[in-house]
């Protein structure tokens, strides 16, 4: 019997990103419960196979791997550790999937509170997107015991298409992930200061955009956001709140180890500043749309708006 | 009889980038002189096939193409208008093939200066480093006049493994190189704060690049340069002071134009701060080093060094 045979796996938080996980996760042909605040989740959750559960811990009754994808370390310290937390319904020895970007010591605050409770915690914040996380194709980087990995494996492999092992203490995990928000985040922000900065000069932006994507100024972030400025279409793949969160999570660490970090300092006010402007819920290339807006440039319309 | 068999060039400025542009329009079977105020680069082209000459006026004369690949607008404009001038020395309807990073009004000035003197000039900023130069593999961001093109073809093959053609005006080659610098500028430094600061949260860099290069906080820079920091070697391929200059342009641009650039202007000051504590000749991953130093981080040292 291999362990996906007989590993039971609950989701907490059925968003963008814990919806397909949980679905990733039926597909394999693992026992999967979910629960969520929102109703029309738990409803595609069961119409793909899972359980839709009417509590966190119904959702975590009895499982091996409990998957938490809420929005930050409160929100997973709340269902796993508060009022009816999801946590005391597990099986014991089971492994919490802890996936929301936090602070490192937040993170090794959840695995201190859930050791104390008998359960293993995999520090393992995920990074690709609803698309790949739909698809199982997401990156995690993990960190924790061999014995978390271990027990997390089937659920692991159900989700990701890779799993960075990076240590084996909780904190780890957070840590990368911190760095990657911190170049993703300076690079949206780079990308949107770019593409307005070429529209003043009167650039063609598609030119812009062949021109940069060959060139030695690409990121990863120019390359799949800009299409959105070029389309004018900033329905969220990507919401701007998420980047005002996770840039100031980092400006927070920076803070509190006394470490300067001008970039990343610079690119939260840009990306605050957008949301100030009322566009903390579309796509975070609306940094560009706000930039436009300031500087009375017109970027290109959504043509298939109005 | 193809042009390059009737083509003559010839090349100002012999430094890690003409050079080895002149070494690649002389294996293209074109004949090439070349002249730069350092005599060891005169040698080095003289022993790769090409003309060393005593002047610029002297490698300009009677060619059809002069490519000048000098620090700035201020050089292009003394090489070739200034006293001793190799711009009359050219044949009649000769192009001039303008390399330099300047700002879009400075490209537009050279040009207007080489049509008053019946030449033809091609606003053709570069990328690509000293290595693809001298494969003559570089990327050619370029605007001018369908006879700049057509005039120069033979030299931008030999030089070149992507000719953008930009538009049929002076400045637009030199608005896109802005463009590429001002996000080639922020990645370096977003890639120097981002490797610091994991160093100082203790983690492994080796494996942040591995994890980074194949997530979304990925970009062209990161990829290229924190090898530099790895292995502990400055040694410049791109030093600090191409991008004090090159951000600097921008920067200038982005007041006189009244745009703001928030994140330009922060890794200005970083390359700057680099440069003030005296690195401002070695690689441009030295930004990296001065954080560490600032913020009394242990880097790998350069194993090969003491």
């Amino acid at each position: 019997m291999t362990p996906s045979d007989t590993t039971t796996a609950g989701v907490i938080g059925l968003g963008s990103m814990g919806l397909g996980m949980a679905q990733s996760i039926a597909r394999a042909g693992i026992v999967v419960s979910g629960f969520d605040i929102n109703p029309a989740a738990l409803s595609k959750l069961a119409a793909s196979g899972g359980n839709a559960s009417r509590s966190a811990i119904e959702a975590a009754r009895n499982v091996d791997v409990l998957v938490v994808v809420v929005i930050n370390a409160r929100q997973t310290d709340a269902v796993l550790f508060g009022p009816g937390g999801a946590a005391a319904a597990m099986k014991p020895r089971g492994v919490i999937v802890s996936c929301a970007t936090m602070a490192p010591d937040e993170a090794r605050r959840l695995a201190a509170k859930s050791q104390a409770m008998d359960l293993e915690y995999l520090d393992a914040p995920i990074s690709g997107g609803a698309i790949k996380a739909a698809g199982g194709a997401l990156t995690v980087m993990a960190s924790g015991t061999t014995d978390a990995f271990a027990k997390a494996r089937p659920v692991l492999n159900a989700i990701a298409a890779t799993v960075h092992e990076l240590g084996n203490t909780a904190g780890i995990g957070a840590s990368f992930k911190m760095i990657n928000q911190l170049l993703a985040g300076v690079h949206i922000a780079a990308a949107c200061e770019a593409i307005t900065f070429a529209q003043k000069l009167g650039l063609d932006l598609r030119e812009v955009y062949k021109v940069i994507t060959g060139s030695a100024g690409n990121s990863w972030m120019f390359e799949n956001r800009i299409p959105h400025v070029l389309d004018g279409d900033y329905s969220p793949r990507s919401a701007v709140d998420i980047f005002t969160k996770d840039l100031g999570i980092v400006s927070d660490i920076g803070r509190s180890r006394q470490f300067p970090l001008h970039l990343a300092a610079t690119a939260l006010q840009m990306f605050l500043m957008t949301a100030a402007a009322g566009m903390g819920k579309d796509d975070d290339a609306s940094v560009a749309r706000m930039l436009a807006q300031v500087t009375g440039q017109d970027l290109p319309a959504n043509r298939q708006a109005g």
